[in-house]
């Protein structure tokens, strides 16, 4: 993996940088659409070279559940078995498994947890999501970490932080055997720095994860339910606490806005389920703001969903067709919405990346921030 | 519309043919994948376009009740409302109509009944069948007719035909109305024979129905349940009763093995959700037989669904991945086996006129006997 640097923004800690990975190069800031099950729901491989994506991202929890990562392994890894031949980077499950609460018990080897599917009893510990994601074959692998819920006290935080720090570098361990077993093997490990919404606990555990030196590095627990302002002004004291010359990660956010405040504070990786999960509950999102495409008064709209859209929905279908296909329950209505929410994200990527070429991605967030918030 | 015989099978009634529609041509015999609300579920119009369709069914009845035709009319026709450019025919109503049994209530004039929707009173007639048709769209129109239920006594059927008759010829003056009051109209309505399993009826029908002169026929009623051994006695009888020099089409039917037998019988155009439906139930059809892709066997399969064929899903994905979307749920599976089983339709179909063009149906047939029902 190498990292490069192109750009920085003058106005922000905005970085405008290239990572090269072993299923090619990632242009950052990047998006990465949120395949859960081995499938960005809906959609196959090609839709997702077609709007351009890079790298998507798979989840262990689930995978290693259903279908299993052993199965997977003798498919030939993730990329062969979803037929996706660009960047995967697997979440290390742990984010999934403490959001079972009382279905599961922590120690200090790892975590006993009952699975959603059957309630039997599994375990996952930092070695175990290390060799699943090597089993996997991702080309960036998370350390297990915990995740706190949100309002979490300071005590609880220091003591689940020391933990993730000593399972980091259990993770750590875990990803140079595998490295060592076999010279071809070419995953990446980041580790992922918590501490909630106390900066000092956040700037002592950013040392220590980047004491264990990893390739790049994530911020976990800004996805908890935190208000955004809170979250804007954690993610904007935290990031520049993480190594400057690697990938800087925000995990599991956000909305547009989210993205295009967080670029600002020097974030170069994000993934998000909320584009693809809002395209199956009909919002989809615009140039000029959002709107639920099955409200009535698009029954007989004959415009694309968004006239500045040049997506495949846009391009080829109407507002009210879509509003059919979703009153009448269609599932091509969630694939075509999808597309288009999908598009509208990776296009904003594209947006902030070329502004930031240009030295003008002060003058893009004025004018993102003038967007009206919703279709009238 | 027109519609010239290329060749006729010396060992059967088999016909060769080509159709040419306002829509483009279609090489008959064919096959019409089913698009019941402006969708053939899963799929999208490119989709359709890859795999070679060039005419798919739409129903009138779905249609007029969501969106509505006067909505579909404004969006410039089904055609532009789903993004089709292909041909497109719709059937009358008159089947789905007929089969809410206690929920209608027939006269002469049409029938009331009460939509599956909202229990909404709703009214069809042959005039109101006929325009809807109009307002779609449509390239191959339907005539409104009763089909009556499987095992429908002689003396049902002899008063049903009677109106389906007279119904046969409002429609005809409805639809020379609107080519009358539209010189660019170029909608085609299809006659429909009807007469159960009853010989003698089905003759007089026949004749009937020819009187009446539309520029293709159909035959209605052989897709309600009866065995396949009486379905294939009685389309080998009445077939033969349709006009010879216009397209026939089997309304409803079938299997596979229905398509083979049928075009034997001399049948020149079929529709049936079997293909798609099937799919959604993770049943595939293969080359060597059918399979249930949900099947634990397969979960680690890394074979394509059917080694024989060349769809999309079958040149990029394993059975393995497609059991895990079946047993995860993702509607992406839903998608990949439909494209396969229409594929597999489609093909047959090819196979079926090339070996028409070559002389060699009765070769196709005997080693289309041969194939295994089932992959063991």
């Amino acid at each position: 993996m190498h990292f490069q640097l192109l750009q920085n923004d003058p106005d922000s800690h905005a970085r405008r940088g290239h990572l090269s990975l072993p299923h090619g190069d990632v242009e950052t800031p990047a998006f990465m659409p949120v395949g859960t099950q081995a499938t960005v729901k809906t959609l196959d491989p090609e839709d997702l070279k077609t709007l351009g994506a890079e790298i998507i991202l798979g989840n262990t929890y689930h995978l290693f559940l259903r279908p299993g990562h052993e199965v997977i392994q003798r498919q030939h890894g993730l990329h062969r078995f979803m037929a996706w031949p660009k960047n995967i980077l697997t979440d290390s499950g742990g984010f999934q498994v403490f959001s079972l609460q009382e279905r599961r018990k922590i120690s200090e080897e790892g975590v006993q947890f009952a699975s959603h599917l059957d309630g039997s009893a599994r375990f996952l510990s930092p070695e175990i999501a290390t060799n699943i994601q090597v089993a996997l074959g991702s080309d960036i692998l998370m350390a297990f970490d915990e995740c706190p819920p949100s309002g979490a006290p300071r005590d609880y935080h220091e003591t689940s932080l020391a933990r993730t720090t000593r399972w980091a570098a259990r993770c750590k361990a875990s990803w140079r055997a595998a490295r060592d077993r076999d010279p071809n093997y070419h995953g990446n490990l980041f580790g992922i720095v918590q501490g909630g919404l106390f900066p000092d606990l956040r700037a002592r555990h950013a040392e220590e994860i980047a004491a264990l030196d990893f390739p790049g590095n994530a911020l976990g627990g800004f996805s908890v339910g935190e208000s955004p302002a809170a979250m804007y002004e954690g993610v904007a004291t935290s990031a520049p606490l993480l190594t400057a010359d690697r990938p800087r990660y925000l995990m599991g956010v956000g909305t547009p806005e989210d993205l295009v405040a967080n670029v600002g504070a020097g974030i170069d990786m994000f993934d998000c389920v909320h584009p693809t999960r809002a395209a199956r509950h009909n919002l989809l999102f615009t140039s000029i703001g959002k709107l639920n495409i099955r409200a009535a008064r698009y029954a007989e709209d004959n415009a694309p969903v968004d006239p500045a859209c040049v997506c495949s929905t846009c391009r080829t279908f109407s507002r009210a067709y879509l509003r059919h296909l979703a009153v009448a329950g269609e599932t091509l209505g969630l694939r075509l919405n999808t597309i288009h929410n999908l598009h509208f994200y990776l296009t904003l990527m594209r947006e902030m990346r070329a502004a930031l070429e240009a030295g003008t991605f002060a003058a893009f967030r004025r004018a993102f921030a003038a967007r009206p918030a919703r279709v009238d």
